[in-house]
This record gives structure tokens, sequence and C-alpha cells, in this order.
């Protein structure tokens, strides 16, 4: 879906999609938009030989738009006219971009979907699970399974909200020509009217978006990169949300804590030299996604810097960072779903860790209770004086230290969650 | 507005909106609340006192709340005992930090009102001010100052709207106590009824977002990051936006191009040891902060990787960052202002430097004039020889000629961006 | 260190060194390098007036050249003429930035030495202190302790060796004049001789190198940012040196595995809320500089793309990253030696830890036991569905399931750290 | 050279390597590591299988292993179980990393000394080529295209330096087996002796360090990750030192300024819509090289953060960037090559340009004269009065107005660039 191939077709469907619009609105006959169209379709480009041809232009479109005539040409010579017609590499590229954008964003979506689900579930399933929360390393209070899963779930539909927004109004097709200015067009156009249509420039605006599929510009946007960087921040908080799960179960998985351990299904985890281990695999490729996508974004933030009317270096020095941030948010979202759907919950051993702290878990709630008679300072003293010592708790208190009846709002917070949708 | 007094300020404003909040859900005195507030209004911390005790808990809310308790026990001692009630410090930091983006952002966006408004009166009143497109550092093809401009606008326009949407519910409050199960909250509210209201938690917390301005959170979200990394995204996006500006004005300031120069006023742009210099410096300080903003946006995207209930590290490593990147969109917007209203554009320069490729800045369109006869390969090698051997167009085609005359949609693309407010 | 103040002190030194090396060379008189040598040292510039000044030029050296100047001129106003004599801006304040990098590197350099000499002992100490390797955060094979910290030791001590090749060869005195030429420092010195000496030019080189004790470059670096990047660099090598040690001190430390604690001296570890917590604040505090570090390096690392004699933002954005990378050095150096020397070590909990996988620790010894006979990949399955099953391992092969059998070459690479020094 | 398939011939040759060394000492029979180097070396595995089967493990290691074993076995069943003897996934993944840094680096390195060889000509052919010294964008003062490529010079020597040291004592073999205490090698060791020699561990370090050519380890280093952070640093030095000649060449090129222009050869520089283009597509890809590195080195340094002894993610994140990186690097090299042997320098225009700012050029120089009558600052305010109003230069100075006549040290100063090969 972001491979060199999938790029190559969306940039002919970018091509195609041009003639069309140009068919649409009278400047391209209709059977030659066709045949673009279905040249196009199955073009099946040679990667390498284009490849090797984008040195010269520094970008790949001048080559694409060569064997696509050629391919055109030999079946309908008068069509292979209107290819490319009126347009300039980045308005190519740059659609194919967000055609690029968009498919992998709505099949994301998918996964992101299916993870929303298995949290939603496991939010559910594990309301009364009790557990201890820890904060900076340590036991602190206890909390419940479900509201741990519940904040999970709310992070990925953050995610996919952002994602929504995205494909729905933040990509649109690039049309501009040259320099922006769309010259090339109106000047294609202009034979095919006595005189251009006062709406010749929106209504071909939208037909090229319709087409595609994509939103309409407000102005070209060669220089102005919000799209990019709307995308990549996408895909750093996509990654970033998954990646917050990662290295949770990562912590529960630990020998040690062993509250969840990853699906064992298909040679999962497996180690090359340690036969008893069970690695938590797919948070590690989760994590390892969540990781890479911030230094990416920030290439590409540093791409808006782009001078005058197309720039030299900023604009290519996005394709690799974007494809690559759009593979790690497909990446982390699929290992995601294997992961969430697939988790395994130990409440016998989150209740056996609890033990390890007794009381003092529950210290919080003791010096609250001491508040009003000691004060709030004095309470808290007196408490992790006891806390400290190893000792027991204060006879009269001992009634308030079981972990289960002190969840606070847990419950209430995971309906929140789950009601949020 | 970001000075480590501000955080303090804000963290104060904080437990007062919090202790107001109590009062209105019953479980504070009104009037320890309002002797709270006032308290907190002027408090006045100091700052080096409270930088040396934050090492010890590795945050500065500790020792800010014992200062505030001092000193809303030696007006009241009673109400001391209500400062910071059932919360715990990441509640506080984090919604202090919300107080301080929101201020940050509604400040910048009366900046970028200004600059939208200065580009506006740029991009209409240079609508017809011809000038060379550039594209990969040469002349490509006309284009006019008011289109360039107009990106611009358009640019910072997209700002804005994230801007809004930033403010209007990106920034919630903080309030889970411990480990975000808002136990602590409950524990201390429990006395003051007979049984905790079913809605107790939803009405806190709703009363504490109104009490601050702030938006409620679903849940909280001590370790689901993402209204830092959204507030880090709109920073970079301001950035970069206004370093588009700032490279083309840099680029057009060039003293062999000399389109534009900026404002000359209040010893702006002087040199240590060359008289006669007059450097675009505001550019410089908007390009310099655009080159900033990205590195530490990558920070807060790693700091999503926040594990368990409260994290140990990801997010001490936000604050400075985060305040850094308000630092520098808050410059940023401030000198662009200045920058975009004093620009001065010299159409004259425009015109001249428009000589210097005489006819082969309208290449394209005489290339799509031969187009219909010799077709389109052999009507671009046509024109492209002419035009390496300096030589003279195509006698019949010498009345396309004049880049006033090639503008393509320039026109309509200015209106579209006016519009689009 | 790196405060405001310090930087002013240190761009004070550099105008009194190159007054000192221009007297050293015969083209101020001898008199005059000392007023402003005397005048520098006790300079105290009004921090706010100057910064306030400063973005007329966009940089602070007009401004502080200008009250140094005063200064020196209320004492001596011939002297005063010798201020900044021949030099630029950039030769100021780049050589002020060495100067504070060397200052900071020298100091951390303490830290680290204090660092190693701890991990030293503690590597020596626990040569023997058998506890669980730990790989995808599951028990792998047994290590020492001693092992670990031997690790650790390598680290920081690669760290301290680039400090010390940055300091002796990798920070060079600037100078270079308006354009990098030198023209000024000639121009200013040719009245002085009938005719300027050959040598004159490197002789001023070598002198100013001297009187600051910094390295002589080869040519101007105005734009040649190599010694910004290798000081970025060694940043967060070594906060991730040092951060590396904070992570697994972190892991270590969690409830249930408790192998080790921070020292609980002076407060260190509280909470606002929870009495009885220990918090590991010191690894907590250098997680989170080895945090933010990489993005304030890869800001630097972009201006190296500065374009012309001196750039146009990229020089303006290098000080505040800078800044703020040595002082995350600094801070978790600093916080690394209390750290490191008050790291509690917990052997009895590493050997209960060992008991949690019993005989599957060892389970790559046992796999390499059957090899022999049933060859490696039958070995591996035997042993893991015995692991697995939760079972014994084969009869034969009891004797060989004492962790602290199967050591490898622990001792040795122990060894090995220690003498590498 | 960092294809897919490039890294699976690195680890096969890793394999190879470390049997060959077991053979050096003795634990390995030398027919067995025969068999095993000669399969490795024609290997040709199936990079889409490996790939499939990678996800178990989260690394391809042990499916390289598996494939590498079956080929083994086909020819020699005995030597079969020889391949991966006591070792781990990553020892076999960073010593084939380190194979692949140290060819890339070596042929990086091959193209550096192209660079540094034409840079030597520039410098030394331009010496006296007079132009335009620009800061800040505007004309400074004048200076010699010579000392801006003995500028350019410099950094890439520096970066040549840097990759000399990586290549020579910063790539260490790998040898720690599963947690880093080389245990099982030995353990499959020892029935090779009656007891394991005292200097068994050290003389297998070194015999695979020499079988392959790479540098002996201190200690394992699976979670002491300097190489890759030195091997990143490198590589953002090195497109950083290639970006800035790029920056420069593209603002020299610029069809106002044209003082430089790329080769012409090959259709480079085309444009898809504007026949009469000429991009400076060269200087275009290698910014756009520069630009990416940070970020990607950036991830990498906050991979030194593995905790544990092999880390869950950190390590997985670390494969992507660094293969990224290095083809950057690569890339930027060997187009530099292109770039600076068919620089076209135009002096004429370099001339013609200093007639824009005429005398006011050598502002600096007149106001130096001034400086002894007038003082400093009544000097620089006569001459910039001059300056400002378009006039003409102090009569008694009009002798001193030559731009070729203020040149300062840059002729010595290109030859101490020369001079420090």
């Amino acid at each position: 879906m972001t491979s060199d191939d999938a790029w190559l077709r969306a940039m002919c469907e970018a091509e195609a999609g041009l003639a069309r619009a140009q068919a649409r609105v009278g400047t391209v006959p209709a059977p030659a938009a066709e045949v673009i169209t279905t040249v196009a379709r199955d073009a099946c480009l040679d990667t390498a030989s284009i490849a090797a041809r984008s040195r010269g232009a520094a970008n790949p479109v001048v080559a694409v738009v060569e064997d696509l005539t050629a391919r055109v040409a030999a079946i309908d010579p008068v069509a292979a006219e209107y290819v490319h017609r009126g347009s300039t590499s980045q308005d190519v590229l740059d659609t194919a971009c967000c055609l690029v954008i968009a498919q992998v964003v709505t099949h994301v979506r998918r996964d992101l979907a299916a993870a929303i689900s298995a949290l939603e579930d496991l939010a559910d399933r594990h309301r009364h699970t009790v557990m201890a929360g820890r904060t900076l390393t340590q036991h602190a209070v206890p909390t419940t399974f479900g509201l741990k899963a519940a904040g999970w779930l709310h992070l990925v539909r953050q995610a996919d909200v952002r994602a929504r927004t995205l494909v729905h109004s933040g990509l649109p097709v690039q049309i501009g020509g040259a320099a922006g200015t769309m010259a090339g067009y109106l000047e294609h156009a202009r034979p095919h009217f006595d005189r251009l249509p006062a709406d010749y420039t929106a209504n071909l605006i939208t037909a090229y978006a319709d087409e595609l599929g994509l939103a309409e510009p407000v102005v070209p946007w060669h220089v102005l990169r919000t799209p990019i960087v709307d995308t990549a921040a996408w895909c750093t908080a996509t990654t970033g949300a998954l990646g917050k799960i990662a290295v949770d179960v990562q912590s529960l998985c630990r020998t040690e804590i062993a509250e969840l351990s990853e699906s064992t299904a298909d040679g999962k985890g497996v180690s090359s030299a340690m036969p008893q281990k069970q690695n938590p695999s797919l948070a590690t490729l989760i994590r390892s996604a969540a990781l890479q996508a911030p230094g990416l974004a920030s290439t590409l933030a540093h791409c808006m810097l782009a001078e005058d009317e197309r720039p030299a270096g900023t604009w290519h020095a996005e394709w690799q960072p974007l494809r690559e941030c759009l593979r790690l948010a497909g990446g982390a979202a699929h290992t995601a779903v294997e992961l969430v759907t697939g988790l395994r919950v130990h409440p016998e051993r989150m209740r056996a860790n609890l033990e390890i702290t007794g009381w003092t878990i529950v210290a919080e709630r003791l010096s609250a209770h001491l508040t009003p008679q000691l004060g709030k300072a004095e309470a808290m003293r007196t408490i992790a004086t006891a806390a400290r010592s190893g000792g027991t708790p204060p006879a009269a208190l001992e009634g308030l230290c079981e972990p289960a009846d002190y969840l606070g709002a847990a419950d209430e917070l995971v309906q929140r969650a789950l009601d949020a949708r």
C-alpha cells in the first residue's frame, strides 16, 4: 500500500483523474480520458527504470509521464496528447501522495476499529479486576485493569477521530501547475472555448477532487504543507497511542509481575537461544514503531520551510519519511489488533502482587481518615512512619485496608470511556 | 506568560479552582475556597526556593503545596486543610500546564489575527503585482505577489483554525488523584454526605473544568498525553507556517533580488561591523524559531510512551520542551506581525527581475501553443532549444510573451484565499 | 554556568582575549588590552537591557559591545577604541560559546569521574552477585550485578573519552571577521606596520586560541558547524549513557522486583499524596534528561545547513538548544553521581527473583548439554516442552541447574571493563 | 549495500566468521567452519520468506539461522550442528550491522576522497576569484570563491576524519550470547577441553574480530549502543557537511545571482512542464538528504535507553533508521562528487553582482580608516549615512573601494585549508 509500485499506481491514478476532470469541464475529449484511465489502471510501470531516470529531474514524475504517455500512445496517439495536460510534477506527486495517505489511513481505521472493539471488551470485562496502580514504578493506590484498558481505549479513539478528520477534510488534490497559478491548465483550456468560463478554475478543482475522492484545496499547496504535517502528526499520535499500550503490556509482562501475557499462538515470542522464553514480541514491535515516528515527523515539520513557489529539497525530503511514517502507523495498528485481541489477563497475579505492599497501598486512604483529627501534614507523617517501618496500620483503620474498597470512581470512569464513543 | 513565575501562578490557580469546584459540589466550605482563591491569586511564591525543593519529589508541586498551604494557614488555618484536598502533583501540574497553554494560544491568536489582517491586505493590494514564480531556485512562470501573500494567508489561517480547536476542546483539566481513580477526591468527600451522590464524580469534573475555563476530560490523562502532543503539533504547524513566510522574505530580500525588504524602523537589521548592512532580522528570528520547534515536538511525542498509571521520566521530560515550544510559537507570531505589517514590497524590482529571463519565463505557454501542431514532446523540444540558445521565441508567438498575460488563475486564487475566512 | 549571565561573561572574556591576542601581535597597545581585560572580568552587564536591545541585530553582541565599550571608556577612552577591533558579532558569540561548552564539559567530566569511580566499585564488589539476566522483559539466563555495572561503567567511560577529545581539540576560537576573510582584523592591523608581516594572520589566530585555552581553527567556521554538532553528539551520547543506567535502575526498583533502590536521604522520592511512596526520583530525572537531548541535537544538526558566509536563522537557532543540551548533560551527570554512589543493591532480592523461574533460567545450558546427543533442534524442543509445562528438568541434568554455575565469562568481562581505564 | 539482501548476506558472513573464530580457538572443527563459510557466502536466502517468519521472534535472525542451517545440513549434517553455536540473535545482527556500516562508510570515503580532491582544485583555482561575501542574505564584504570552496573542503575533510575513526575503532563485533555473559559460547566450548583455557574468552573475541575485520569489544554492547549513535552522528555530520555545500550552490544558482551552475550533462535538471528550466537538482538531492538525517539520528539516540540485558523495542527501532541514515550519507556523497566535479563557476557574474552594492561592500574598510580620526562609533555613523543615502564614499577614501583589495587573509586561509590534509 506504500510500496514503490503503490506510489506509481497512485501517480497514474492522479493523471487519470486529472484527464477525467478536464473531460468533465470540457477541455479533454471524453474518449481520451477513458483511454488514459484504462491504461493508467493497468499500467504496471517499471519501478527500476523509473527510479534510474528520476535523478535527472530529481523526481519520478517526468519518467512516469513519459512511460504512461507511451503506453497511451500505443493504443491511441491522440489521447496521449492529453496526458499530464497543463500539469506539473508536483501536482501529480502531491495528489498521489494524498491518495496513498487516504488509502493507508482508511485501512488503519479498520484496524483501529478492531482494536477499539477489543479494548471496549477488556475495559468492560475487567471493571472489577483489582490491581496495583503504579506511579514512578512503585505501587501507589489500587486501580482496576478495566480502567487501564479504558485509558487505552480513549487514546486509540482519539487517534481514530483524528484519522477521520484527516481523511474527510485534510487531504486535498494538488492542482497548481508550474508555479501554482494554474496557468498551464488554463492555457491548454482556452482553445476549447470562445472565452474561458468565469467558473472554469473552480469547476476544474471541484471535478478533480471529486474524481479522486479527495478534498478541494483553497489554493495550491506546493509550498503550504499543512496536509503533510497533519498526516505526520496523526501518525505519531497513533503510534504513540498504541505505544502507550505496548509499554504497559511490557511492564506487566515482566517475569516478576506477570499480570499480562501475549498470545502464544503461531511461534510468537520465541528466542533463538533460550527454549523457555516467551517474549512480548507484539508489544515490542509496536513500541519500536512508536520510537521511530517522532523523528520522522520532525523531518516533515522542517519541510514546511519551503521557499519560493516550489522548493529545492524540502519537498524531496518529505517522500521517504512520510512513507515510513505511514508504514509505522499501519504496522503498529495491525500488530495492536493482534496484541489486544489476544491479550491474556491474569487477575490472580494482580491480586498476588497487591499482597506485596499489603495495607500500604491504601496509605493515602488511611491518611485521609486521620486528617480531620490530626491535620493533613501530621496524618501523612503518621502513616508514612508506619508504612516505612513495615508495621501494621493504626488499629482503628484496619477495616479500611482492602484494596478493592479503595477504587474511587474507577467504575464510573470506565463507563465514561465506554460511553464516549 | 511561560516564565517560572507564570507556571507557579498557574499551579496556584489550579489549586484554587479545585477548591472552588469542591465547594460547588459541597465538599469544601465556601469560605475556605474563597480564602484559598484569594491567597492563590497573590501568592508570589519564591521560585528559587521551590526549584531547590523540587528535586526530592522530582516535581515542583510538593513544594508549591507546602508554601501555598502555609500562606493560607497564616490567614485561616481551617482553610489550609482544604488545599490540594484529595489531589496529586500531576493533577495540579497538568491542569496548570493547560492553563498556561490556553493563555499562550489565546495570546498568539491575537497576533495571528493581526498577521492575517495584514496578509489579507497584502494579497488584495498586490493581486496584479507581477513577479517571477520561482521553482527549484529558478524563474519558472510568472505569478503575482498577491498570490504569494494569499498562500501565506492560507497557512496562517490554518494555524489559527487549529489554535481555536485546541483552545476550545483540546485542553482538559486533570483530575485523577494518585493513580487516576479519583479515589482521594472521593475519600475526602464521603464524610460530607450520608452516601456519595451518584453523580458526584461527574459533577466534580464539570465544576473543575468550568471554574478554570478548560475542557472536561473523559478520563484522567496522566498517561494519555494527547493534549500535549496536540499542543506540540500546533506549535510546529504555527512556527512552520510563519517560517515559510520568513524563508520567502529572506529569498526575496537577497541583495540581487531585492523585491522585498523589512521595515528599517528602530535600529532593526544593524550589524556590529558593517555600517551599510540592512539585514532581514525579523525573518531571521522567525526562521530560527521554526527550526527549533520540530525537535522539541519530537521529544513530546516520545513522551506518549508513558508507562503505568504515572510514568517515571516521560512526564518530567515534557515540561521544558513544551514551554520552549510555546515560547517559540509566541515569539514567532509576535515577530511575524511586525514583519508582515512593515513589509516593503518593491514591484519595480519584481518587474526588473522578470527582464532577466525575458520571454523564456513564458516558455511553458509557448510550448502549449505549439502543442496542437507539433505534439507535446516536439513542442517542448523546440522551445527548449530556443530558450537555451539565448535566442528569440518563434516569431508567431511573440505576442504571447508578456508575463502579465500569463498569470493563469492567480487572481481567482487570491480571491478564494480571501473568501475562505 | 550556562545562565544568561554566564554567556555574557563569556562574551566579555572573548573580547578581552581578542584584545590581549592583538596586543601580543602588536596591534593593540598592551595597556589597553589590560584595561579591557580588567573591565571585562568584572563587567556585570545588565541582562534584561541587553536582551531587549538584541532584537534589532538579531543577536546580543552589538549590545554587549556597546556596554563593554562604555565601561572601558569610563576608565580609559583610548582603550575603548580597541574593544571588538576588526571583529564581528559571530566571532565573539561563537568563541564565547566554545568557552561555555569547555567549562561545562570540564565540569561534567568531574562528575563523570566520580560516577566512573563509583561504578568501578559496584562492578568489582558485585562480581559474584548473581541475578537474572533479562531480555525482552523476561528472565533469560543468569548474570551478575557486577557485569551490569561493568556495562554502565563502560558506557560512561566512552562518554568521558569523547568529552576529553571535545575539550582538547574540538572547540576552536572563532576569528573570521565580517565574512570570514579576517579583513577587518588586518585592516586595523596595517597602520601598526610598514608592511603586514607574512605570518600575522597565523600568529593572531594562535595568540587568540592560546589566550583563551581553546583550539586553533583551520579556517573560520561561521558556517562550518562541526564544533557545534560534535558538542551536541557528545551531549546525547552522555545523557544516553546515563539514561541507560536510569532505565535499568527503574526496572530493578519496581515494587515486584526490588533488586535496587535509590538512596532515601534528604526527602528524596516523596509523593504529595501517598505517604508510603519511595520513588526512584534520581533515575527519573536522568531519564527525563536523556529523553530531551536527542530532539535538541537534531535541531543543531539541521543548523549545519548554513547558507552563505553567515546564515539568516540557522546560527540563531543554535543558541537555545545548545544551552539546553549542555544543561541536560550537566544535570544528568550531577544526578548520576548521586544515583550511583547512593545506590542500594539487594542481593537477597536478586536471589529470590531467580527462584521465580527456577531451573528454566538455565534452559539454554541444558539444551547445550543435550545437543551432542539430540542435535540442536531436538534439544531445544525437548527443553522447551519441559520448561513450558512447568515440569522438572531431565533428571540427568539436574546437577546443572544452579544459576551461579552458569555465569559464562561474566567475571572476566567485569575485569576487562575495569582494566580498560 | 544496504538492501535487505545485503543485510542477510552480512548476517551469514557474521555466522561464518563466528564459526571460523571458534575453529581458531579449537571448539568447532575446521572443516565444519569451512563448509559454513562456503555455504554462507553463496546463501541467497529468500528475503520474503525470512521477512514473513521474522514477526514471531521480532527479529530476522531466527529464520536466517534456520535457513542457513538447512543449507549447510544439505551438504554436511555435522557441520550444520555448528551453525550459530552458543550464539544469540543480537550477536549476529549487531555484528552484521557493523559489517554493513563498515562497508558503507568505506565506500562513502571513496566518494569523499573524490569530493575532497575536486574541492582542493576549486579552492586552489579560485583563490583570486573575487565575489561578494554574504551574511544574513545581504552583501557584506568581499571574499573569494576559493575561500568558500576551502570552507567546504574543510567540512568534508572533517567528515572523512570521523569516518576513518569510526571504521578503524568504532565498530566492534558483538559476542555476548543470550544475556551478555557469553555463557552459551563457553558451555559449548567446555567439552572440547579438559579445562577451559583461562584466555579462552579473550581469544575467542580477538579471533572473531580478526576474522571479520571489525574492532574488539571491551564487553558485549547489546545495551551499550555507542557504536550505533557514533555511526548516526557521523551520518548527520556528513550529510550536514555536504548539505552546507548544497545550500550554497542553490543560493548562488538563483536566476538573479547565477554565479554557479550545475553540470547540464545527461538530462540533469529538467522540468516536466517548463522547457527552459535548468534546476540545481544535484544540490536539491543532497539538501534533501541532509534534511532527513537528523531526525533519524535522534531516533537512534533515543534507542540508547535500552533496558535490561537486551531491550524490548529500542533495539528493533534502530534497524530502519540506521539503514536509512547510511543510505542518505551514501547517496549524498555520491551525488556530491557529481556536483563538485561538474560545478560551473562564473567569475564574471560574481564580478557583476559586486557592482550592485558598489563601494558599500567595503564600508567596513572605510569605517576602519576613519576610526583613528573619528573614533569607532562616529566612523560607523558617517559611513552608514553615506551608504544608505546611495551617495559616494568620502572623497579621501575613494582609492580604497576596489573589492579585490579588501580580501583580508582569504588567500592564506585557503592555503591553511589546503595544507591541513
